[in-house]
């Protein structure tokens, strides 16, 4: 069988390209993929990649070497299914959690996954969901209850990432948690805040659509940092001048670290998601504070989570999704008009146009 | 009635002087100094002084600038008490927990007075131990039952900084601590470590003395950081190529922080107890590998545990205690001495040298 899939060759060099799909092993099951979101990684690549991609030698967990299919936010159903796979079925609706793991690894072992030693991604590291179909370890699928749409699915991964970040954060209920930047991240993480019982969520931003945005997530108090006034400044006004609890990092830069550590409490903690490059800090203020630096990767046990919560709570994820757009578009109306601008939130490409 | 004690007037100009000693106010006791321990910030203070020591405005908290009476690692017996103090009597054998706090702010509120908004040290920031007599606030006092030594508690202050950083770290007996830096603190972390049920309490240290005593104070493996080899890989290779799941920087130094994050596994945390300068980080590596920073600063709530330890439980901090002197060696044979080598790890003065 044949499929259509955008795959990465080198920076700037996406392709929609015809394939192979390839038929599920033993362990491995085929999805048709009804939506894939595009993510900042996506965009990482196709800018200057390769970052994650295997250029050469084969990724170990994955046997896969550029070129490659991007990404790894995806549902879809079931369209084949391998030997030695329970529980699922052709048909089947689900939500891929993209992880490799090993299984063995003391952090496997653990529970840990998403720092199993042997690190890998679908859609990064091996073959991922933009694309008609994947082909994948069949642990990576969460069958959807049918409470659950794939809409909803479509932004399980990162919710996922919000998710894991929240509950590393130690945030609970008469916690302050700041939110610093509202990208997809930032506003999922305002979202699952309140759905954690989180009473004061305070959002700063310099777009100010995706302020507005995170007022109807549940943010409690909008900082607008493009006002020119201090946003740390800001939130420690509104907490009686002390600082919020906790404060997640979601902007990705050094500066915006400096402005978390600023806007938290003696003893409050600051969470990294995305934080790349080099960082510098007095080692001073941050124990003479006694403010911790947490930081968290990627996600485990959260989709069973995500799925209650929509299934029974009303979780509503698809305010963030702000475009849907066909497979052969994924280059520009995709990659060039995130990297274009601030209007869009998430896109997800849907390769598979049918009926849902 | 008049003291002697020992006073900071400026860097390596602490002099032994003859002084008034303060009556008692309301809510405060005067203790009869028995011991006081010489600790790395007194050094600090004598050295390249003043960091914490007030000079020209008087410290809030305390009301006190320098010339100041140093030393905040003490115990004794009350001889005053003042009006509106309830508890205490003249004649009880107290610890003293120097730790000013205005018991109002929200952190004292919360029961976390070490990072009161009003920071404040007796010994630092106001009058503390080096002398014959201390008049201090009566909630620094904890009064000892008679099972506890005044030699035992005359280290309680030390001890509370390492049991406040084995709790910041949130390590339980499953968990691998590794102890960079045997100084005072690095040593009743191990020993403190061991009292919390931690099985595996790795010990890391240039000196050989220091590692010898860290094995009689429970360290189960002990890395000689001065042999050459890669203190970090040695830890790696302990546990089985990870990694411990806590890792303890106990020197104070940017270079073993770095340390620390090489011998600490996938999703661990290392804790930094005293670190100061600036740091500079690889955030990539730090959120990849899903490690957290963890900053302990002085303590709280520790002192009841540390004495139902020694009273119930055996606990036995004396191996610290390498010299006593009397006050008025407390420059040549104390911080010249602390100084000029390691031989020494923690000096007690014995201000008053009757019988105990
Ligand atoms: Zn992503
Ligand atoms: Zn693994
Ligand atoms: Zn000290
Ligand atoms: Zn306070």
């Amino acid at each position: 069988m044949r499929m259509t899939a955008a795959v990465w060759h080198g920076p700037k060099d996406v392709r929609i390209t015809e394939l192979d799909v390839r038929p599920p092993g033993p362990g491995e099951v085929t999805i048709a993929v009804a939506y894939c979101g595009i993510c900042g990684s996506d965009l990482h690549e196709y800018v200057d990649g390769p970052h994650a991609v295997p250029v050469g030698t084969p990724h170990p967990a994955s046997g896969v070497t550029a070129p490659l299919v991007l990404g790894h936010e995806f549902c879809g159903t079931i369209s084949a299914v391998g030997p030695d796979v329970s529980g699922l079925a052709i048909g089947d609706r689900i939500a891929v959690e993209p992880h490799y793991r090993c299984g063995t690894c003391p952090r496997c072992a653990a529970g840990e996954y998403n720092i199993c030693r042997h690190f890998g991604f679908a859609g990064l590291t091996g073959h991922g969901g933009l694309a008609e179909y994947c082909t994948l370890p069949a642990y990576m699928a969460h069958r959807l209850p049918p409470e659950v749409s794939l809409e909803q699915a479509a932004l399980f991964e990162p919710a996922a990432v919000a998710l894991h970040a929240l509950r590393r954060s130690g945030a609970g209920p008469a916690d302050t948690v700041a939110v610093i930047g509202l990208g997809p991240i930032g506003l999922l993480t305002v979202l699952l805040a309140g759905r954690l019982g989180i009473r004061r969520i305070i959002a700063a931003e310099v777009v100010a659509e995706r302020l507005r945005l995170a007022g109807r997530l549940g943010a409690t108090d909008l900082v607008d940092a493009g006002s020119g006034e201090d946003a740390a400044e800001r939130v420690r006004a509104l907490t009686g001048g002390q600082g919020a609890d906790v404060a997640v990092e979601a902007v990705g830069a050094a500066h915006t670290l400096r402005t978390c550590l600023a806007a938290t409490r003696r003893g409050g903690r600051v969470v990294l998601v995305g934080l790349t490059g080099d960082i510098t800090l007095s080692a001073f203020e941050l124990v003479n504070n006694e403010q911790s630096i947490i930081t968290s990767v990627g996600y485990r046990n959260c989709h069973p989570e995500l799925i209650r919560l929509v299934a029974e709570d009303g979780l509503d994820l698809t305010p963030i999704a702000t475009g849907t757009i066909p497979l052969d578009q994924v280059v520009p109306r995709g990659f060039e008009a995130l990297l274009g601008g601030t209007s869009q939130i998430k896109v997800l490409v849907r390769p598979n146009p049918g009926p849902r």
